[in-house]
Parts: C-alpha cells; structure tokens; sequence
C-alpha cells in the first residue's frame, strides 16, 4: 500500500469520532473545579449587582438638584443617613437630601448619581456640593456585571480560574462536570528500561510513559497506567485485556521493535476485536494502529517519542477532546508566515515542531532544531505545530503556513 | 496627588523586585515534576541513543558492499546474527555479511547501514539485497536526540510534560526544584457573602476568593487562605498579623468598602510595617498598596474583581514569578493590530481585556466586551491584555497596540 492510498489523518480522525461515546457526569463544589469540563450551560440567576450601587465613598443625591453648583456658588444638601457597608438604605431621598455612601453599599430610592467625598464639603448635617452632575454619573447599575437569564458560561467549556468566580458571584455552590474518562496506559519495548536501573548495552531509558501519562493528566484524563512490559506477545495480550476491562479507553506506545503493527493489532485481533486503521498519511506519527475491542477504542502509538505525540494529536485529539466532553473538539489554528524556506518534500502532510515570532502585527513560524521521529526534546516549550501539505516539494520563507496552538497539550 | 505625579506600573514593579529573597529547594521524584520550576541546569549525561541505533526492522550491513547491486543483480549477503530488542550485538559485521535487526536495536560493528525487510529478498541463512544505499542510510546515530554535554533543560523553566520526558531519557530520577512559596491570601467585605448562604439587601456573593486562589495555584504557589472577614480593623489587623507570621507573602482583596488605602496600610502601619506605594498610574487596577512587614511583603489589591486582577498582573506578576523561580519574569508580548477603534481617551496607562484574531498572517487584538473594574466574566477565556499607553487620545483601527499573552494565568 502506497501513502497516496492511506487514510488521511482526518479521515483517521473522522473514523474515531463516528463512534458513540455515552457520557458520565458528576456534581461538585465549584471549589473543585479548576480544568473540569462543564456538563451544562450556565446561565445567571441573578443580576451582580442586584441593585444600584456606588463605586466610591461619597454622598448619593438627586442629579437634577446640582444644577447651577459650582465652586463659587455650592448648593447644600442634607445629610439624613448614613448606609454602611453591606447594608440596605432605609430611607428614600427627597430633594435637596442627601445620603452619605460607602463603596459597594446600594443607592437609596430617589438618588441617582454618587459625588466622591473628596469633590465635597461636608459637616455632620450638611453636605456642599460644587459642581453640576448628570444622572448615573459614577452609578454601578443593577445587571451591570451579568444580567439574570444572561448565558454566563457554556456546556463543554474548561472551568479557568475566572469561570469558577464568575460561578461564586451567582452564589453557585455545586456544577455538573463531565465525569474524568478512564484512561489506562502502557508501554512496551524490550529494549527500555526505567530511571533508577541502570543500562545494558543496547538499552535506553524510556521517555514515553512520564510524557504521555502527563499529557492525558493535563488533557484532563484519570490516567491509569500499567507501566513498561517487555517485548512479549502474551504479555501484550494479557495486559491489553486487562486495561480494556478496566478502563474506558486504552492507549499504549511501542512494541516497535517487532513492528509496531504486528504486536499491537495481533494481541486486538486475538481478543475477538477491530482494526480500524493501522497508519495515516502524515510524517511524523502515520504508523498508529486504531482498534475497537469490547466497544472500547485502542489506540497503538510509536515507541518513537515525537511520532506518537504527533500522531496522537493529528488523529487522536479531537477523538480525545469529545470524551472528555469539550464542545471545541480542535485545537486553534491559523495562517503564520514562514519564517524561514522549508526545503525537504513532503509528499505526506508533515507535522513540524516551532514556535511563534510576532513583529509589526505579523506573525511568523520559526521551526524548532530536532525534527526527528525520535528527537524528544523539540517538544519542550513548543507553542504550535507547524502542517506542511501533502505533495508539497518546497515553501518560501514569506509563504503562509497553518499552525495549531499546542502549548496547552502539555 | 494628581496620576502625573503617581508611580508608573512599572516603577511600582521595580520596588517589589529590588527586595531580596531567599530561595529554598526542594528535591523530587521526576514523577511529581509537571508544573514545578528547575532551580537547576540539567546537562545531558548520556548520548541519546547511546549507540548507533536501527529505525526499522531490516539488515545491518556495509554499505559499499551494495555497490552494483539492482533488482536484476541482487547481492547475495550471508546473515550471521540476529540481534533481537534490547540485546547488544556479539559479532562484527565482515564484508558480505548481514545481521538481521529490529527496530531500536544496537548496528553491529562493521554496519553503517540498515536495509528495510521489505526491501529484500532472504531466506534464513542469505539476504539479497536489490539496491545501492549510501553510507550512514536508514540509522539513528548515537547522540542524534541529545549529545552528552548539551543544555537540556534551564535553571528557572517550568517542567512541562515532555521535560519530565527529556529528564527521564536521561535516567535522571530526581532533580531539585524551587520550593513553592507559602502564599497567605484572604479577603475583606461586610457586603460580601459565601456562596450556600442567603443575601441580604445590600449583599453581594464573593467572587474573589474562589478567582483568586486558583489564580495562585496556577502560578505554582502554596495558598494558604485565611477566608473572608468583614470590615472591622481590628479583625483586619490580626489577620494581617497571623498571615505575615505564616506565610511567606500575603495578599488580600477589598477592605475597598472603607477605602482601599485606609484600613490595609493603617494594619500594615500599626503592625511597624513599611507602606512601599499605594497607587500606580494604570486603569483599571490602579489602586494597589504594597508595603513589607517583618521583612515580608504584603499585597492588598482592589475589592474590584478586574481592578484586583489587572493590578496583580500589571505591578506584581514580575515579582511574583521571581518568587517562584521563574527565569522569565515577563508574561510574553508583542505587537497586534487593533481591529476596532479604541475610542475612550487614556490618561493613564490603560489595560483592555481581549483576543487575538488572525488572518492571512497577520495577528489582531479584539476587545472583550464587558471593561468595567467589577466586570470578572470578561476574563473567562481571555488571551490577553493590551496597554494602551498613558496619554493616548484616541487609536484608529490598524494601529498596532502592545498585548500580553496571559491565557496561562487562569
């Protein structure tokens, strides 16, 4: 099979997200809600602020009474209360009346603009005031902040710290959240071993299982994981079982060094389940087996660190995001301008590592070093993705390029 | 005191950061890594592969032995090992001689080349190979991801998922990092209610409380948080008093019901302590006390949700990451192109909530709707903040504006 015959990474994605996936919820306090999911729309219950209110110290009066006030000619109002903090004005204004105000207390009926202390004269009884003001001058009005009824916060939104205060002001206590979807992780690769072991000749120290059990953590998975086995066809089968029993997706990297297609898709098949595609057309990250086994989605990444990560996002992320119940299921993309020509052909989409330079209200793509399917390290502080087109033999610096946010991924 | 003669934001920075601090250490596991900052350099022990690795399953050969080879006239190899995963090769390779490796697995000595299976013909004892390859074709040079030596990693980075990687790689198990500040936060309102309880006329739910200690755990600090308390100076004292003994810097939010200035600076003064600045020339978030007791520094922003918040970002985010350990104290900016007019004149520095839109290459700045200073909503999903410069009049659409990346605050 030739690449033009493979599946394209949306195609692989489309496949993933033909499958249905029933939701759990789960209510909690907003004080747990930093990155979770929101599993319904919420709308405002109540005006903030629920009543005219003053944004300084100072006196609450009629407006229409200031006219004619100024430095030489002040007109008197007289002082009949005083309303501290948090509490509720008892008495309405009448002209030329005047209530004494402090920041965040609610206007009294019939005032309706607030003079700071400081732009007055003032006894116990009386207050001058020297200068004409319009109605609702220096008023914060009811609903100003967020009108009952008023769409404050959308289902399938990520809860950030704003979001849980804008929660707190409607006197919200508890949200429902999609519930963490299960994800259960290993690794295979005779060849690996893990820190705190020391190397024999021909092995490495594995990289895949800290980086992609953290990925799923910040992604917003329960992340189970079942660690490193060796190359050993009836471990893979027994440990596929197991993690597709307990959990509601699977993911797993390498098994390389046999193939990455022959492991992974033979232990599936022998468990009675389905290969859905075994690579895409993308370069790094188009070897990546999709399977189905109990109505449960595995997913067969490289051992080769950036070939999994960048197939995962290319074909898996948008599949991943609906599990966890994200109404944006891709990451933001846009047109940057290459900041350097790109020479190699990529007769395949090609996935590159970079970063964003901005400069006069342009933006650039500048790759990162290390563009190998193995290099780890390009990934560190990586803003974008960078998407060459399939048959695409060369790009001039000044040519545009889409790019996709990642830095979130990780 | 008119806003000419006031500090500038970043004056008001400065003083914070020319106060010394001591950092303490901490050393961890690699697997508690996400999210905590490298108090060290991390240099590459190991070449990463440590040998000349094979990309694919295949042939390990000399190249030059290929010499004439087609499909017409393969050359008949002889295959004197099999090197399986994570095993290291026992014979070196002779002329016309072949070992069969896996992918990952250790070149032979003698090898400078790996053939891919599907590109021969063999049987079990001879592989024909059917084209000329060069030196160096099809391997995965030893040192190609990190040479022994290299800068891996910086002093004052943040472990993101692929450092924890780079680390692991490396067969580093613990590293030390920066010890998370003890962060004293709490907050002062008579108006102000929990969440769960009723309101009164008058009264307000607290949004800061829930914003703001999650705004500091996603910057990395410890939070420890003292509640709500209402405005009485006595209790503002003791609190005051209580946080600064246990902490290792306090902020707070409101006491704005009385006056910002007066009852934050009176308990700061009362305890001895130092008042630094009580005001910088920025809106919103222009009132801000700073001021240092028992050689700690105290913090007391608005009672504003957005004056607070862009007051912390604006004057103290520098200082803040300092703490922390950051090696970049700056939130990233650049240059973007107003899309819309910014019509309201800006004596001071003023800072818009908003997004960034692109097109074509280009990058614009939206204003958010909703820039009052009690307007919290209008952070949710923010990207960033633009600064409009002190004694700015008026800016046309297609002017360029300064903006901050911020989305990574909340």
């Amino acid at each position: 099979m030739t690449y033009q015959d493979q599946l394209s990474p949306d195609q692989g994605s489309q496949i993933l997200l033909d499958f249905p996936w029933t939701y759990d919820l789960e209510e909690i306090h907003i004080k747990q809600g930093l990155g979770r999911i929101l599993a319904e729309d919420v709308v405002a219950r109540i005006d903030v602020p629920s009543f005219d209110k003053s944004p300084y110290d100072g006196y609450a009066l009629k407006a229409e009474n200031t006219k004619g006030a100024s430095k030489d000619q002040p007109i008197a109002f007289e002082i009949i209360e005083e309303i501290p903090a948090g509490a509720f004005p008892k008495k309405a204004l009448g002209d030329f009346q005047a209530a004494k105000i402090l920041t965040g207390s609610a206007l009294p009926q019939g005032a309706n603009c607030i003079i700071k202390f400081e732009a007055t004269d003032f006894t116990e009884r009386e207050v001058f005031i020297k200068e004409e003001v319009t109605a609702n001058s220096n008023v914060v009005t009811k609903g100003e902040s967020m009108k009952k009824g008023q769409l404050l916060l959308e289902k399938g939104s990520r809860l950030d710290s704003p979001s849980l205060g804008v929660l707190a002001s409607q006197g919200i206590e508890k949200i429902s959240v999609y519930k963490k979807p299960k994800l259960g992780f290993f690794l295979s690769g005779s060849e690996l071993k893990e820190v705190g072991q020391d190397l024999e000749p021909g092995q490495i120290y594995d990289s895949n299982h800290l980086t992609f059990v953290s990925i799923f953590k910040t992604m917003g998975f329960d992340v189970k994981s079942y660690g490193l086995v060796p190359d050993d066809f009836d471990q893979i089968v027994a440990l596929t079982q197991r993690a597709v029993d307990e959990c509601d997706l699977v993911v797993t990297t390498g098994g390389a060094s046999v193939g990455d297609y022959d492991y992974s898709s033979r232990a599936v098949e022998i468990l009675g389940g389905q290969i859905l595609f075994t690579r895409t057309a993308m370069k790094p990250g188009g070897s990546l087996v999709a399977s189905r086994l109990k109505d449960k989605t595995v997913l067969n990444l490289s051992g080769n660190p950036a070939s999994a990560i960048l197939g995962l996002f290319r074909v898996c992320l948008p599949y991943l995001k609906k599990l966890l119940g994200y109404k944006d299921l891709y990451c933001p993309s846009f047109q940057a301008i290459l900041k350097e020509p790109m020479k190699k052909k990529s007769p395949r989409i090609r996935i590159l590592r970079g970063n964003l330079e901005y400069a006069g209200g342009k933006v650039y793509f500048v790759e990162k070093s290390g563009q190998g399917n193995g290099v780890l390290s390009s990934f560190v502080d990586c803003q974008v993705f960078a998407e060459v087109p399939a048959g695409t033999a060369y790009m001039e610096a000044g040519d545009l390029i889409k790019v996709y946010l990642v830095d979130q991924l990780f």
